[in-house]
């Protein structure tokens, strides 16, 4: 039925024709989001904020009950405070936007549109930390954030964006560092508990840390054509901004001693994820504990006797055990019409009623996950349903996960790192010498990266696959986003 | 043995010497709130930025129920933009922040840090827009805003300040009309329920309406020192940025048509509010609806046996009913200066228990609202509490009623409305006959303006207090913030 109708909804372009085309068509045609008058800026429509929205709930929650607290910074920083911390500046400089007029007066200095709000942040804490007694300071912001960027795509890279900044000042080095892997945690949750999306945890190479950063931790994903996404990092910032900033604290023996420093962020980027990793070639796959709506009743022959006030007794059941269902009434659209709009808007699972499927005390569910259809009692509907939901939610776990570990291959040597990145597409997984320039070298041959070295180490051999010497680690190697 | 301690806190300014200084104190030494490196702009600390979530939290479930959603827009407005609707770049150009240079280039055209949003969301509505079946759309959106003010005060006038900023599109003249007056009757519940602020509701005058309105509604709150302050305000916009955005849509007789217009906001300038109409000179004071902490319990000689134990159990039971409690059991105080401190703080309820109140089952229950203390029951004492937040919360709107009321007087002439104005520091309740000259000339002579024309209206005598002319309405005058 599904099929029939299929001329009335809005095309999307299959993914195996062309990725970028199908990405596209899926967040613009879903009205998660458009394009707004400047270039690489977007408008985030009430569907895609509706995402945003639980991802930001879910996240503030958990920082929550580690005892952040929220405040807010102001979104412009004075150039001279940019310019503090020499790897800092030197990372950010070139994607600042400047303010130069305000009030119809030209500034005498200019300011930056954040692009991240250490260096103000720090300003700060220099002025407010006296003792120790008064650490740890364990801050969060929700924003957005400016970033002059050459190439963008709605939610991966914009040239602003929304996300969270936590930024968090430790006595200890070991405190910074426990703080910093919890915020991992936490988004690894975000990812995969809240998401359905698998990530590997681990730290980022030299080269690909944060700048000003002693260590970056990350979350990376895998999307539908191979691709790594960078989906949450975590910096452990030692004492580079605390001293560049001029942060004392008197410590437990009275003397002046500098804190450590940690930041960590996700942002609406999240949200391109969730859509290459789950959707498919009829749009949006949602899963459960991300849908804005989990269930959408369509009725059938709704004009019949007792149609509606089934639909409405199942809806109401379903509301009071927590599930949110939207009842699909529109008078002015066919059944096979709003079965691919819910297909097309990912919502987990439709419930299709109609006058013989009451005659049978059935109705009828599909899951938007697996493509299936089958009869369910309508004693029990609501729990049914719920089970439904959260099976849904794990299956999309597990398939997203399946889909990378056999996407992602051993290298062990450069051909074989070739023919994984170029023809297979996925993630190669290599032992390796850090070494920046080698690093660099691949980047260059064949755009691969170093997204991840993983927690979670393998004993693939002794030697690293590039250079022979004997190898530090196992690392993933991908293209990204 | 509050006084006692006194020496160990900060001191505040009293606000009968010094009104401005003792907003400062209260504002700076209870954290909410500091300067920024740039003039102007303001970092909201944890404690500040608590009291925001209390009211975007309660506005945004508010806005919800009422159908409306959440959107994004960007921050940048291209200088086009903001100049097609002539009114409307007349009251904002002089305070645009503008952005001239991105990733180190000089920009084609100056892009507008959003003073507010109508322009670049009229852009994308003119795009989305085609057909009645579309409408409302009902969108809001939490950001922030610049505006370079040459007077700042934090959270009452600040360059950059948070707010949401709701903007919606309707069929009708009469549906666009009755949402201006729901969401003006939303920010009344804010101020008035959860604040316990109470406000004058009406309309502004010709003169004082949003740049590019019909009209302006407003609610209007009277601070300690008898100014007003606009508290939040919801504008009809009829058909001028829908036709100067060139919005139509298909009507429902196929012809095409524009839509009519409304948008409304408040800021954390309400926080200033809420400081300004509460808070005594012993810091804040906040109603258990707004307190991030509703009840501190001080324990008395905590090293005695028994009293831990009894501080936590009542401590589990006001949790049980939901109540916000905090122990404060630091060892480096004394009881004295945690006192001091929870009223600083402006904590609604503070129980202090210790041996010998524990001896006569009871605890000590000071109400921060009166600064009375009495023994309560240890039997029920989370039910007493739960009652004794509500009261309080009551009380609180009351006596702000009493005082907003008794600070209101008539003026039938120039010499009894300077007076009020000078003298009396109130709000001036006069028959008015609309002239927006004789508006100008009473502002340049006492600083006072038109702040609301109340919707409940009063019959004041026939003439105009001023012109002499038969008087068109009751209108409130009053110095503002």
């Amino acid at each position: 039925m599904a099929k029939n109708n299929k001329q009335f909804v809005e095309e999307i372009t299959p993914m195996e024709d062309d990725f970028a085309q199908w990405y596209t068509d899926v967040i613009t045609k879903t009205e998660l989001v458009d394009y707004a008058p400047i270039k690489g800026f977007m408008v985030i429509r009430p569907y895609g904020f509706a995402l945003w929205e639980k991802i930001r709930d879910y996240a503030d929650d958990l920082f929550k009950k580690g005892g952040h607290k929220n405040v807010y910074f102001p979104m412009l920083i004075p150039e001279s405070l940019l310019n503090k911390e020499a790897d800092h500046v030197e990372g950010f400089a070139p994607e600042v936007a400047w303010v130069t007029q305000g009030g119809n007066k030209v500034l005498e200095e200019r300011l930056a549109v954040r692009p991240t709000s250490e260096t103000i942040i720090c300003t700060m804490y220099s002025k407010w930390l006296t003792s120790y007694r008064q650490l740890p300071f364990l801050y969060n912001q929700w924003n957005s954030v400016v970033r002059w960027e050459k190439t963008t795509r709605p939610f991966l890279r914009t040239s602003e964006f929304l996300w969270q900044e936590g930024h968090t000042i430790h006595e200890t080095k070991e405190e910074a560092m426990k703080e910093t892997l919890q915020q991992l945690e936490v988004y690894r949750l975000v990812a995969e508990d809240l998401m359905a999306m698998p990530v590997i945890v681990g730290q980022k190479s030299e080269s690909e840390k944060f700048a000003g950063a002693d260590a970056t931790y990350t979350i990376e994903a895998m999307m539908h054509d191979g691709k790594a996404l960078q989906s949450g990092t975590s910096h452990f910032l030692g004492q580079h901004f605390t001293k560049a900033f001029d942060i004392t604290y008197s410590d437990r023996e009275g003397n002046l001693a500098h804190p450590y420093h940690t930041s960590w962020g996700i942002s609406t980027r999240l949200i391109g994820g969730l859509i290459m990793v789950h959707s498919d070639n009829r749009g949006l796959v949602l899963p459960p504990k991300m849908a804005p709506i989990q269930v959408v009743i369509v009725p059938i022959a709704a004009n019949k006797g007792g149609v509606m006030e089934v639909v409405d007794k199942i809806a109401e059941e379903m509301k009071a055990k927590g599930i949110v269902v939207d009842v699909d009434d529109r008078d002015n659209y066919s059944p096979g019409y709003k079965f691919n709009d819910s297909e097309m808007k990912g919502i987990p699972v439709r419930i299709e009623i109609g006058p013989k499927d009451i005659e049978k005390n059935q109705a009828l569910a599909f899951r938007r996950d697996e493509l299936t259809k089958d009869a369910i009692s309508l004693d029990g509907i609501a729990e049914t349903v719920e089970n439904l939901l959260e099976d849904i939610q794990t299956n999309m776990f597990n398939k997203a996960k399946k889909y990378r570990d056999e996407r992602t291959y051993v290298a062990k040597n450069m051909d074989e790192f070739v023919d994984i990145v170029e023809n297979k597409r996925g993630f190669a997984k290599v032992m390796w010498k850090n070494n920046a320039e080698n690093e660099a070298k691949i980047k260059e041959l064949t755009g691969a990266t170093i997204r991840v070295i993983p927690f979670e180490q393998e004993d693939l051999g002794d030697t690293c696959f590039y250079s022979g010497e004997k190898a530090d680690n196992m690392v993933i190697f991908a293209k990204a986003y």
